[in-house]
């Protein structure tokens, strides 16, 4: 759009030039002195930092860059923003990178956008890293990786390829504690809404849930969205053998299960069917759902992709680093609480 | 973090310099092949595609960035990102940013910390412009932009100051047609559950509303939240003279007015109370809230943003630009539906 346009006038802001010409000395000099590498005299640093001063000069991020061949700057690649457990993520990692003196460059996609498409937008950034949420088992991480020359880190989700860095949450321990919790209190007629095939969470919290439950759930496909929850719930409720207990792979299509409980077949969740889902996230303290789920912290998790990627860069690590977090399930109303029931990992919301 | 480590060896990506040396010619030549600024022989253009294309070298964005002094990055400043209608705000100013050659440098803060703070951490980077979601009427935007040296272009929020380029949904008007629709409805106790002071979209909405209404509305504040709104309606419905009719500033404080109604009092929105909210946000469309609302198109006011800012930064439009983008109102299920009800910018949701 601004190809060959006059350079504007505007942002006259003072360059490492005009600190060497007030200064006396080399442009390299200033180079020196504010990348704090390579010898700069006593004297020299004096004129320089005064003249810096006099002018305003701020050597910013992008101009350090040129210097040490770090841009500062990470690629966060995320889809499906419309669900505020992301959300919240983009806003952890962003506050993470911050703090660790990195800045976001945001790549938002659509959920049905092939991730590996990403490669070529990133390419055309220089970046230090790469922070993925929302990968896929078959997103080829190590093309990307090599063709990008940088570290990449998935977040909550992994793909299916040994070499890759991942921070997730341990999502088969999430299922079994489910499952456990269900039995528990009575349960005998289970429903899994899985999420997105090709998706490690979803595949992890249905294999951990099937893995302690006596016999096979009956699964349905949600889609990770309100609209797949809520057919895939109307689907089981209609079908030869609606559930009395249901876990869905995410919140959002937990929510949708209850609205389609309520309003659908005037059923209370909590007291006619126990509906419980995965990640905590906002909507899920909501009085209208007060839902026990799996709290999956993206705070941790966040600042754990963080660490792993400065670690990769600084060379403090050797890839892959791959990290489960431990889960732990947050009890509120909408699912039957078996009596006297105390397990490691499960905990009352306070207040009740 | 990284300072005074050692340049790790792994992002060894070609640069100017290698594309010069294979292609005989000097690194300045390379980069006025790639900036398409100044002249190149054609035989060392040939030479120099031919190299870079042997290497593997790409001209990236930061690298054009110190020929033609644009960044090709713009700060995208946002508070409140745990509302979903922000995250679609994001989401589209991010999309159309990429349409027009930019990327998203992204800066979420607390909705509690002052915007003022934001100028130190946007100076470490060199962006193009700023894109500022959420800001007060207190925001100093035109010493921002002074002490940056970059355009500001404010979005869905406006500041009490005569030079800044904004563009806002018509929020005057959002308030009146609410007014107007549930006065054909034949309400006639109303209330506005405000947001946060010092926000535009707080003051303008209870002002068209207030407006076109023939006494004044009981008024509480929400502060934008769930639990805010919650609380707001609780006290509404508690205190001495019950609304029949309560217009929100946000959807999400209307999606709790619901939930407290029916949680609360065993009210339904729609049926006993009407309920209008402002945005139109993902979730007024569940089944659960089916929420009647003022539709402040995110993704018209995403590309104005982007467009005026271009405009800015090509010097095709002179500060201050300021627009006010009509609103309509989504008529769902949430209030009483005025019987034979015509009127412009009302539409009912299509499918009813």
């Amino acid at each position: 759009m601004s190809k060959g346009k006059k350079e504007p006038e505007r942002t006259k802001r003072p360059t490492s030039y005009d600190v060497a010409r007030r200064a006396g000395v080399s442009q390299a000099a200033v180079s020196r002195a504010f990348s704090k590498r390579g010898y700069v005299g006593a004297e020299a640093r004096a004129k320089i930092e005064a003249a810096a001063k006099e002018l305003g000069f701020r050597p910013n991020a992008l101009a350090r860059s040129l210097i040490d061949k770090r841009s500062r700057i990470v690629a966060v690649v995320i889809a499906d923003m419309y669900y505020s457990f992301y959300v919240a993520i983009l806003h952890q990692i962003n506050g993470a990178l911050r703090q660790a003196g990195y800045q976001t460059l945001l790549f938002s996609i659509p959920s049905s956008q092939d991730l590996d498409t990403i490669v070529d937008d990133v390419g055309d950034y220089r970046v230090d890293g790469i922070i993925m949420v929302s990968a896929r088992l078959t997103t080829d991480v190590a093309r990307m990786s090599e063709a990008l020359g940088v570290p990449i880190v998935l977040m909550n989700r992994y793909a299916d390829q040994p070499s890759v860095n991942f921070v997730v949450p341990d999502d088969h321990q999430g299922g079994r504690l489910v499952a456990e919790f269900m039995l528990a209190a009575g349960h005998h007629r289970f429903a899994y809404i899985a999420g997105i095939e090709g998706a490690s969470t979803s595949r992890d919290r249905g294999d951990g849930f099937r893995a302690a439950l006596p016999s096979s759930p009956q699964v349905k496909a949600g889609d990770f969205s309100y609209e797949g929850g809520f057919a895939a719930t109307e689907a089981l409720m209609r079908g030869p053998a609606p559930p009395d207990a249901i876990f869905c792979a995410s919140d959002i299509m937990a929510w949708a299960a209850i609205d389609a409980l309520r309003h659908e077949f005037g059923l209370r969740a909590g007291r006619d069917v126990s509906v419980i889902g995965y990640n905590d996230a906002a909507e899920s303290r909501w009085r209208n759902y007060d839902l026990t789920t799996v709290v999956s912290s993206p705070d941790s998790m966040s600042h754990r992709a963080v660490e792993i990627l400065s670690a990769l860069l600084d060379r403090e690590a050797t890839p892959p680093v791959q990290e489960r977090l431990r889960v732990h399930l947050k009890v509120r109303g909408s699912a039957r609480v078996p009596s006297d029931y105390e397990a490691e990992n499960v905990e009352m919301e306070t207040g009740r």
